[in-house]
């Protein structure tokens, strides 16, 4: 079969097994070297790359998520500045139709009958004050104010008089909550996950045919995995704050709901998990803490006049995050782990080789061994 | 050359071109065996990889997406209970500044008229019936309940006085869906997506200089892909829904609309595909089912006294999901999964080395022939 | 040693440090192909996919986000037509609770005073048309308009009668946007990001004691990165569009807000980069640009009659999209690169070998160095 060519003796060559001729060093040290080389990538690759990181795998950390949230309880505020007010789940929730991030009022400023007209700009706004009418350019909007300057500067209030709804907000934020039972009211969270590449979706709701069971369950991270209704209270005092405190200024609650999948193993496996944080303090600070804003509910008098209702509301913002990854069995991701550490073990055998062949003492023995010349000069 | 060392030598022999050199076992069982575990490997590579995963594509699965949506469509509903009653689009979409996840009122109960004082709390909140006063605490909440109690049992209703909006709401849903032409109202959903990574951007909008296409045409899977307008109810039959059964409890319909593009065929190869399923239902009951909020509207009368129109709708919720996968042809993830494949071809020959080598009663010939020992002890 | 079998041999041998048996071809053009050939390779590895690429580190895509918004600004409408009107922030941005996706009107059409009752259909709206009464079919909607029509066709209008909300909407759009102060409004977008693979956390906001800082302080990006207070006219003229000609039909900016996060690097290194751009236009044309919708106000008269306001709002939506990458060094996709580059050099160790062995006239030689022939046959 020697000095055999064309095509015939390629076809019959090519169903010969080829295997590299390998040379033997009987070379301890750089055998033993070798081995652990050997084991070390062997275990990278078992212990590392297919138990710990499940690189067998192929992943899906996108997924398509629904949200739907529904609040109960109610509460009486009987203040003597206000009067009588009764809030309930179509007040305090904003907005009330149940998204994903939906916002309590926990403390709020009620600034009644405001009309358009002729009033002074608080002195609060610093862009208000005022020494003389020259301070108050006539049509110049207040900066961070409530209307735009007439021109006149009001002697009595030290600030200049504007058009605006009038009277202007009441400015002093209570310092106790108003709706300080809002604490014990209930949200339940229902969130419907699908992983579009592997088809497959649940819920964070029990699949109970029980009907009574979300009525009156609570969620529990050890007995009641399955049941999404959680005390707002609860939902603060997780995220390590004071809900008490909190209901003042207001603040931004995170609550994350994480799906970490093996769709290699049972569906009973895939759980969510619940983990909260609070989303409006820096690390270092406090200034940019607290959440509110304003609505106005607008009225008509029997003239056909406008009067409105301002509400500045302090608040509790929920925002529902989801993230999710699943993982299942793939071919491709595989192959490209077992064959990568199998090209890394060729790099081991290379760097051995390197060492047999500049850094020892019997590098030219061995060199003469592992090299053959082919000379085509002299062919 | 032989025995040629240092530098000089080391940079003149770098040039040489360097190769294994094979023994070749004229073995046709392991050749074959070999040959065909190789055309395994070079299918998988080119079939599976290349052809079918696109394993040379570098994938984005994270798009930036903007969806715009509007409803068109009015309804009379003339009951002989609530009277006559105009819904257009600013009054049965919930909220009405076109959002992604938006809400059709399809069902509801008026509450009319109510102010805050004192009634009977409803027959249908469990923690409100009472047999004595005792089961009325004064200043405690109604769990689930609408207001707080009062302390006294009435006898009237068997449940407990309270202090809320009154009449506390009228509690029989409809079995009919009053707004039932619902099913006729048109939404268009405009949908923007980008692959920030390739700095591609598409629209599920046809992109065509005729003004009055969109509005007289209808989505069409077929003929029409590109006209986002959709009648409702067929939004819900595509779910595999009744709209009429759906409509008196209310649901929640998700419209998935997935992006896979291969941006290295042409752009107009990138499509959206829709998809749509119910996402308030688990597998195997419907108790979570529905989709149902309050809202009130405020009034004053003459006196400025506050009273208000509380309404308790039913409908249908849509959440539009959006996502995507773009590829394009890159370099790393090419060289990665050659790479690898290759990589495979070398274990196979590991495997049928250790055949030969450890397996078959030929084993000690070949390996003299293959293992050739460089005794450096006797160096 | 030879010939030595057995498990104790094996295991002997195990320590021994096997080597491919290299033929060395003096062929100098073939060897400089292949070192060209490593070079590239290694350069790849070294150049693309770890500087460039940086494929040593582990990527997530998926970043958990939330956004709060708030406004700033009011403006006071004076037109001889609907008279004056001040707009203030719980106006002008819907919804007011400062989320993710909101909208500032800056154009209006009011129409105040609707009562339910019957008037004629606008001209505006084709199926509303009529010659005869027969075009009026009594108890049908009209498509894309106001309401039911009652059967009978107004000659002085030459639309049908319709059962609505009367007046229907005065249809026309002001020319010149009423709110065309808005330009001058300022917006503050708080983004709290977070990678939940690496447990990192940042906002856009500036982590300062300083509490008026943000009171005072506008964007820049080279200045005031971390400021995240921007005019409402710069976002739309940095999307490269006019904003008093946008104001008048409405529109939609995106607002990207891209995190690219290198965490081996420091912590201050991970900076937000914004973008903006239009999204309600197509590339071609307009048609599909602007953005509006309706709402209405409802009051009741002393009779308790129920009258409203219509609005239907043309103004500017802006999306604020959040995007980000980070990564981290992991030993994972550091191996995959570098076993798959390594593999890469088999492959073109390979590609030689068939240059040699086949394509040159030196070929024979070549193969009976590099291959040595087992036969078993004779065995």
């Amino acid at each position: 079969m020697r000095g055999m060519a064309g095509w015939g003796g390629f076809f019959f060559s090519v169903l010969n097994y080829k295997t590299e001729k390998y040379v033997i060093a009987e070379n301890k040290r750089i055998g033993v070297l070798f081995r652990l080389y050997q084991l070390a990538v062997l275990g990278y690759i078992i212990g590392w790359v297919f138990v710990v990181k499940k690189g067998y795998q192929e992943r899906e950390e996108v997924l398509q998520t629904s949200v739907i949230t529904k609040l109960k309880g109610v509460t009486l505020i009987n203040s003597s500045e206000i009067g009588l007010h009764l809030w309930s789940a179509e007040d305090y929730v904003i907005p009330p139709n149940g998204e994903q991030v939906f916002f309590i009022v926990t403390n709020y400023i009620e600034t009644p009958n405001q009309r358009l007209g002729f009033c002074a700009e608080s002195s609060k706004v610093p862009n208000g004050q005022c020494l003389s009418d020259d301070d108050c350019v006539e049509g110049e909007t207040v900066i961070a104010g409530n209307g735009i300057k007439t021109g006149s500067c009001l002697n009595s209030t030290g600030t200049c008089e504007i058009h605006a709804w009038c009277p202007v907000e009441y400015s002093k934020r209570p310092t106790e909550p108003l709706l300080s039972e809002a604490e014990n009211f209930t949200v339940y969270i229902k969130n419907f996950i699908r992983f579009p590449k592997f088809e497959f979706s649940k819920s964070n709701v029990l699949d109970t045919s029980d009907g009574s069971y979300l009525k009156r369950c609570s969620y529990d991270r050890e007995r009641h995995p399955y049941c999404p209704i959680f005390r707002v209270g609860d939902l603060v005092s997780w995220a390590g704050h004071d809900f008490q405190e909190m209901a003042v200024k207001g603040g931004s609650i995170g609550i994350h709901i994480q799906w970490k999948c093996d769709l290699d193993k049972d569906y009973s496996q895939c759980n969510p998990q619940y983990s909260f944080t609070r989303l409006d303090m820096n690390l270092n600070n406090s200034v940019t803490s607290g959440y509110n804003f304003r609505y106005a509910r607008y009225y008509k008098d029997q003239n056909g006049e406008t009067y409105r209702t301002l509400y500045k509301v302090y608040g509790i913002r929920f925002d529902i995050m989801i993230n999710g990854q699943a993982g299942k069995f793939n071919i491709v991701p595989t192959v490209i782990a077992i064959g990568s550490g199998v090209a890394l073990l060729g790099a081991g055998a290379f760097a051995c080789d390197m060492i047999l062949l500049y850094m020892m003492n019997t590098s030219s023995l061995y060199r003469e061994r592992k090299f053959e010349i082919i000379n085509f000069r002299f062919d």
